[in-house]
């Protein structure tokens, strides 16, 4: 393999193909990117098995093409190996099969290298059923649900993103079972069959860092994965095996205390309440409506208390008193591109559901804490 | 204690003493800012007890005095809380003798707080004699310095900036005895007495982030402290005891190699070459002159290598060879602002030591490494 490519070119897809290496990996030739330079172009490869991203630079982007080929290099160094390089266009040249000299310049790197036919075989194919999207769109589904994944391996379907298409429905569904994200969006075709399936949380993550808001983004769903194809990226994703639990429950549909209130004053108070319960055990504020005013508190017994007041709508003048995660909350209210918002809430031990005034497509739920 | 003040006047002085405040600090009031608000002013005062950093915001500064007093504050949440005050104007107001009052516009904190009269006496006069120094030339100094100092504590001694006055000449001297800073820098007006004292790393590291560019600092020396003051702030540190190594000594007068360089150019072939050499332990890069040609090379047996040339002027044609540690040539480089640099060798187990080709006063010297 030899052949010479403009450093630009090249480190922009080392860069995406990269975010499928997993520093927990302990196959040594997944902490490689695979380099197969022939007549299509050069693609680029990477994987730590749940997760694998190619990438296709096309022959019209290659300088120079002196020898077809195929090698593994070393992730951890090639990245910053052609950052660090002084030229324009760098020269790439494989000199037995087991290392590659990477130069431009007065400056010459010699790697060692595995060999491409000890990489594990993938299978990246294209279904002919498959769901269009705007990378913005998608990734706006992504941030507003991602942060509500469990971290914890005990509930290993609660780490993914629970994805659901139904007609021309796509629904993005996160609960980490103390809180709960849902985002639904209007496809502009039907999807022929019923879709329900977990992708695991850090590969959404990684999605999201690759998909360019102006890009577009075919989704090819099977049985046990799923293929997100970006301009000449493939990014594919094993799927988490299971039933994800029925959420639609979840949501209560009729509510008794209704309040409306700007976005932006309810998270400055929620975050100034939250400074004196900087402990992640201790994140708990307290929200008291009585008439039209809100009273957002926290109180710890070593540092002192703070209350914050503000002018809300409500649907009727009834006290209420509730306590939640500061965090949770914030996590959430983060998520909301408008102006206004509205909380719903059945009492101090139902769910608190926050939707938008403007857009119904977004639903955040966290449950409350019991304080006494 | 009341007063009202403009959020902005107050936070940057919080912000400035607050850097006196240790997270290591095992005395609980040392974990408090002292507010002491009289006819002269608010003076807040924080200390580690090594450090101590007081700031007086005068009068004509504060909005409104309702009534004197003093009380101290716990440093961890005031900041913040300042920080997320929703007006331009905050109210501190003392309740009883331990707890505040923050508010403005809806919201209140109500803050425990601890009683002045169990802060520490702190003396911090001002002495006759007396440096006086651009911020701008005291923080040049800092910064090409400071990264020498050590992290060990086995030679305390060694964490400290050693700052000599003789006459009219102020130096600053760092080693961690595998390197050495050395900053010469001429004052306006000769000093009375020869100084030859140890200020800790950490604590000149604060000044530095406290002093401005524009600022006038003046230096005050004592036995056993010293104080910087810089408008209304006073910066008074503790001294390491001991006698400081005679580092004149250290550096070599006449040298048989000496290679002059772009300075941008070699730090890239350091830089690049440190790229294979990225744990700790294994940081060597080898340098080897041949006529006009340096070539900066490393080498992993399991990664690869690397080799970077770079044609240089030299005193003459005999081959060197010598290796160092490619972070500490890094840190060294990095202090030089001019753009050609001369290295001094005498042999490859000699120091190597490196200077501006424009500017004397600063001197960095590396102990090479045997690689054999």
């Amino acid at each position: 393999m030899k052949f010479s490519i403009k450093k630009s070119i090249i480190l922009e897809q080392l860069v995406n193909v990269n975010r499928a290496i997993s520093p927990k990996n302990i196959i040594p030739i997944l902490n490689g990117i695979k380099f197969d330079l022939d007549e299509q172009g050069l693609q680029l490869t990477a994987s730590d098995s749940d997760l694998t991203i190619k990438s296709l630079i096309k022959p019209e982007d290659i300088e120079t093409v002196d020898k077809e080929g195929s090698i593994v290099i070393q992730a951890k160094y090639i990245i910053d190996i052609v950052k660090s390089m002084p030229g324009e266009i760098i020269n790439f040249e494989v000199v037995d099969g087991s290392s590659i000299i990477i130069y431009c310049n007065n400056t010459k790197y010699n790697l060692n290298c595995l060999n491409s036919n000890d990489y594990p075989q993938i299978q990246m194919e294209e279904n002919k059923n498959s769901i269009k999207l705007k990378g913005e769109d998608l990734k706006r589904m992504i941030k507003q649900t991602i942060f509500a994944v469990s971290t914890q391996e005990s509930r290993p379907l609660l780490t993914g993103v629970n994805i659901n298409i139904n007609g021309n429905i796509l629904e993005f569904i996160t609960t980490d079972s103390y809180r709960l994200a849902k985002k639904t969006f209007i496809l502009e075709e039907n999807f022929d069959e019923a879709i329900n399936i977990v992708v695991p949380g850090r590969n959404m993550n990684e999605l999201d860092k690759i998909v360019s808001d102006a890009s577009i983004v075919e989704i090819h769903v099977f049985n046990n994965k799923i293929l997100f194809k970006i301009d000449n990226i493939l990014f594919q994703s094993n799927l988490l095996n299971g039933q994800y639990p029925n959420t639609s429950n979840f949501i209560p549909k009729e509510f008794k205390y209704i309040i409306t209130t700007n976005l932006n004053n309810f998270y400055a108070s929620i975050d100034r309440a939250a400074l004196l319960t900087q402990s992640k055990e201790r994140n708990i504020v307290k929200m008291e409506a009585n008439e039209n005013k809100l009273c957002i508190s926290s109180i710890s017994s070593e540092i002192g208390k703070v209350e914050d007041y503000l002018d809300v709508e409500r649907n009727n003048d009834e006290q209420i008193v509730i306590s939640f995660s500061a965090k949770y909350m914030i996590d959430a209210l983060r998520t909301f591109e408008n102006d206004d918002i509205t909380i719903f809430m059945n009492g101090d031990s139902a769910p608190i559901v926050i939707k938008s005034n403007s857009d119904e497509s977004l639903i955040q739920l966290i449950l409350p804490i019991k304080t006494y």
